[in-house]
């Protein structure tokens, strides 16, 4: 008498990669099983976020392979494996997360631990509840970092991605000084229609000279780095004294030129950021008040702008028309029901 | 009636380097006054560090030119300024260095803070006690990085060092697991004696692949660097996840080459160091009992071989002699009485 998990096939279509780098492919496999404290979500929607790109160059977190993408989604819980919470998710519209080495989004079912769903309010879309997590903890994951280090103030330069300008509505929101870099003129308006008080705009020729200056007026000691290469020496060059880098992505470069004599003299520290590793550091209570502090924002500070959607079958498309303008909106894969 | 006082010249010998990189020239200036809580320290002998030698290149700490180089060293305090702890020390054996961004320990006398001196036991001589502050108090540092991080192993790779070997005692006597990294065979052994349990020699072709297994055998989490360069990519390259590298010298090259997935993916902090700035962030309390650890072991854990001694005027002779051999033994400028 159970008309969700009656609804469930055996079969199921799933993006697959067999290889780092390699071609994704549509394949039909087992639909998964979920065991005690596991739920099946059917997923209605995933995002195209940057980590998926370089989880698909191999380089973001082990995989084995063959194994389907995708970081992130929305659905609802058709089955539960047993376990108070995941049977009190089944029936439930929620925000999900793959397990750590676990198969992702990218497919009609999901399988994942209960603990990694969001119950989503119901004036939340599936299309916006998709992207629930990795944008909007990361941007919270760095408010909580600039609070908890007591730097007076931060830079982003990746402030034209939906994180970014999630950053800006966050930073607004909590009278946080936030310096913006972008690389686009037509993007310093936009930031700035947002809610940005400072945007430079790395092309200019008093680039450099115009950080170096914000940076110290403001007592900015916290640097988020998205592009990595050249980008990362730039920043170095205007932080102040006991200044911390975060490298959270690598969008611009492989590997960074960094002159020690800096870290030395000036005392600064280098380091990398991933949301899942930041989040293992920290207890349940902690992770359960993030998860309503984002609830909160979800339709306001916290909201994604979606340029495009495509199905599942059209991924590579995708995927092709999402790096070609990373910062003009989300593009959304949309599993058909 | 103030012998010691009536015992000072108006004009004294010091070492002065008019520019970045300049050359040293020995001149007759003027012997400073000793404002409140400060002292004058009759010098008898000073070392050269590692730090001195970047110093003189104009690139570890702010100096305004001309200045009188000279990081450390010992002496005998002759004049207060007046305040308890200045007039505490009068007629004292002290270890001293020099103020923030004040002139140096090269010279025949050097003005300081009372605060930068320490009473020496009657058991170290000056030629020892003025080689108190900046290795073993570094040793110290890392030893207390290693204990408060719970880091289970550390690795040194600049392991022939003076301080490198003052590090192989303390970690042997505190059953701390250190992992010794070498260039030259002979050194092998030397430190084996010395109490190595743990030396590898970065010629071996078998470097990196040794280093690696030995690393995560031992659950390494901590990396000195004091190399920097391509070293530092090395020590990266074993680092397991949650590594922190500290970045203390950067004697075999300018800028290190990163890959940030490393340190995104694996969670690895880089950090520079720099005693002084990390004194700064450590209370009073913290640093009497870091000096009173200091002097307890000063003849012992923490003592240095003195390879050669030179006079002030010679002194770029010494500098010559000392940068030919940095892992056989300190080099010391003693001042003529």
């Amino acid at each position: 008498m159970d008309a969700l998990k009656n609804s469930i096939p055996e079969n199921m279509l799933a993006i697959r990669q067999h290889e780092p780098d390699g071609k994704l492919v549509v394949e039909t496999i087992l639909v998964p099983q979920p065991g005690r404290g596991e739920v099946l979500v059917k997923m209605a929607a995933s995002p195209i976020n940057p980590s998926d790109l370089a989880l698909l160059k191999g380089r973001y977190m082990n995989r084995s392979y063959p194994f389907t993408p995708g970081l992130e989604g929305s659905g609802v819980v058709v089955d539960s494996g047993g376990g108070v919470l995941a049977r009190m998710r089944k029936g439930k519209k929620v925000a999900c997360t793959p397990n750590p080495e676990g198969d992702g989004s990218w497919a009609e079912f999901m399988l994942t631990s209960a603990m990694r769903t969001i119950p989503l309010p119901a004036s939340i879309t599936l299309e916006q509840g998709a992207m629930t997590v990795v944008n909007p903890m990361t941007a919270m994951a760095f408010l909580h970092m600039a609070k908890t280090g007591k730097h007076p103030a931060m830079v982003n330069n990746a402030a034209a991605s939906s994180l970014g300008k999630m950053l800006i509505r966050l930073c607004a929101d909590q009278k946080i000084p936030l310096i913006n870099i972008v690389r686009n003129p037509a993007h310093v308006m936009e930031l700035k229609n947002l809610g940005a008080t400072y945007v430079l705009n790395s092309q200019d020729k008093s680039f450099e000279t115009e950080l170096f200056a914000l940076a110290a007026k403001l007592g900015t000691t916290l640097f988020l780095d998205a592009l990595s290469g050249p980008h990362t020496y730039q920043l170095l060059q205007a932080a102040p004294p006991r200044s911390t880098l975060v490298v959270y992505a690598r969008l611009a470069g492989e590997s960074m030129q960094i002159n020690s004599g800096y870290l030395i003299r000036r005392d600064i520290k280098i380091m990398g950021f991933q949301l899942g590793n930041w989040l293992q550091t920290k207890g349940i209570l902690f992770k359960l008040t993030l998860i309503r502090q984002v609830k909160k924002q979800l339709g306001k500070t916290l909201s994604s702008h979606i340029r495009q959607t495509f199905s599942l079958e059209d991924v590579e498309m995708a995927i092709s028309d999402y790096t070609q303008s990373m910062s003009s909106g989300k593009v959304l894969l949309l599993i058909k029901p």
